[in-house]
């Protein structure tokens, strides 16, 4: 702990969703405050928040006085305009830093970055027009996946494509966007490393979960994973080398697709993952701490595993089961603190321990 | 869960120490938002609650402010002025009771309840005046411990007796306040329980926990306990009978003295206890959301302990080992953000786990 953050400094958290809810939990179990920036009122975070600022990403005074109030900056997730960024560097280290976000901000540059470090990937091609598909189509086939580069907030401008026929389709959908064709990959499951890496370059993982999904959205994560010792130790280093290339501080999320032909790395999520929310109750030091402990200077969490975990997200009217599972007398409730159950909206989430290791 | 509190209801909670820090995150976790009352500014449990009033508590327009904003009253210390109490309880529900507190402001009171219900204490005797005094001492012997009734903030009124010689300079210490003589009680260790009983009468314990204190203030707890089957037993029914006697409605905090003739009952805390820290990584529910659950009207969590936990109180300067204690990976700690290190303080905990269960 070479030069830690002291005691009793604020963190500003960008966004205050569920995961910088739960961030501004870990911050305050180590003697931190947090303050909160995000554009709309009442947001989860804003119940264990030290502080909070109601404002747009694009209100440079607000960005001024927030960025004032704080000692770091963090964020709960990928998609903060540039603006905002450049606004806010210049007061403040933002922790992980800015060639993290701008890959993950875009998925063709995050594919060959990932490819640049030796990793395996999809295959992919860049789309910006009807030449570019059809030569896209031709060099990765079909079925295929055309996905806006930027990430929508909405989770939409994705199109699947069963055949060439749907060329045209597809390429409407992304509303005129630049694009990326991906290939299908032939996958058993999928797992994801939550790791860290600390301001003095050292990593740790906690075990990689296996997640399941159902209509795009994260259902359950169980650890362990089905995965062998190699493959284990294999996703471990996977995630070891995008954090190292990245010079990254604080806690990533690597999906992994585990296939016949080794680790495929689907996607990074820069920041706290749904996927890690079971080492809340897995582990004694949990994915909002690591990534805390990391942004503060802190010596990081090795990552120990107490129990084996099932995390179950509840979502939209999920919610109404809470006096069944409140029934259970073991179950682990996480609660967001939001007012309205719409479907797909992620409520709160249950961890199960289902053996002590 | 017949009627519980609604989601996004508010919890006000009397006293913003840490336990009032802990059971807001916890109140959080479960979709509630809290609202501390506490007269000193800044307190430990601002930096996680959704509102806070500072003001005294004779204060009884802020009083009237807190109450009309709350669904429901708790607190997390027992020396609440009766004039606050009798504000608040007209308005809204007080969980635990009147009765749990009103027994446990008072040392005399307590013990005389818990002989009624059967349990075993140590020899008391009433002392107002030098006559009762030798009366108390003929009855019960020395040594023996003289202790005014009610509780100070400040850990004072206690004066040890070792011979009939110290008689007069121990009455001279309780400043003409009421006092209780206790005699000593041949103990090997001291365990303590921590229990709760819900709304609709249900009583969960988690394990007993062994305790050391040094200089009066409890250092470390250690689950399991050093207990026999049958001893284990028995100090959970003495809580469970306890919790039945009051009606209560919440957690406490048990502690007991382990003798050749039984468990006997040094003290009860009608509140979450610092000797039940321990839970919060060693059980998926640990004591402030039962402490909640209970409030708030949920079935109470069973108390399953996942781990062997010790748990260790940083007091004064102990803050200054935490660069250590972060190094060592796996060790939870648990700050409560006050800023100034007084000798004796407590500026939070650690819980180590020892062993999966």
């Amino acid at each position: 702990m070479s030069n830690p953050l002291p005691a009793g400094s604020v963190i500003g958290i960008l966004g205050g969703g569920q995961l910088g809810r739960m961030l501004s939990v870990a911050a305050a179990r180590l003697g931190y405050r947090t303050h909160i920036f995000e554009p709309s009122a009442n947001p989860p975070a804003a119940d264990v928040a030290h502080a909070v600022t109601t404002a747009s990403y694009d209100d440079l005074d607000a960005l001024d006085r927030f960025v004032a109030s704080v000692d770091v900056v963090t964020y709960e997730f990928e998609n903060i305009p540039t603006s905002a960024l450049d606004a806010l560097e210049a007061r403040r280290p933002i922790h992980p830093n800015r060639r993290a976000l701008s890959i993950s901000q875009d998925r063709l540059i995050e594919k060959a970055f990932l490819r640049d470090i030796g990793l395996q990937t999809a295959p992919y091609a860049a789309v910006d027009d009807e030449i570019d598909l059809a030569e896209a189509i031709e060099e990765i086939g079909v079925p295929a996946i055309l996905k806006t580069r930027r990430l929508g907030y909405d989770g939409k401008g994705q199109a699947r494509l069963a055949s060439r026929d749907d060329a045209e389709t597809a390429l409407a959908a992304m509303s005129g966007a630049a694009s990326i064709l991906e290939g299908f990959v032939e996958f058993s499951h999928e797992v994801s490393v939550i790791a860290a890496r600390g301001a003095s370059g050292e990593v740790a993982a906690f075990d990689p979960g296996e997640n399941v999904h159902e209509g795009g959205i994260l259902r359950t994560t169980t650890v362990p994973a089905r995965l062998t010792a190699a493959q284990r130790t294999d996703a471990v280093l996977i995630a070891g080398k995008i954090l190292n290339a990245l010079d990254y501080v604080g806690v990533m999320g690597v999906e992994l697709f585990v296939t016949a032909k080794g680790l495929i790395v689907n996607e990074i999520a820069p920041r706290v993952h749904n996927s890690g929310h079971w080492t809340q109750n897995g582990c004694a030091i949990d994915q909002f701490e690591q990534h805390v402990r990391a942004v503060a200077g802190w010596p990081l969490g090795d990552g120990s595993r107490h129990s084996d975990v099932v995390m179950e997200n509840l979502i939209g009217d999920d919610i109404d089961r809470i006096p069944a599972i409140a029934g259970e007398g073991n179950a682990a409730i996480h609660l967001y603190g939001k007012s309205e159950a719409r479907p797909g909206r992620k409520m709160g989430h249950v961890n199960r321990i289902v053996a002590a290791r």
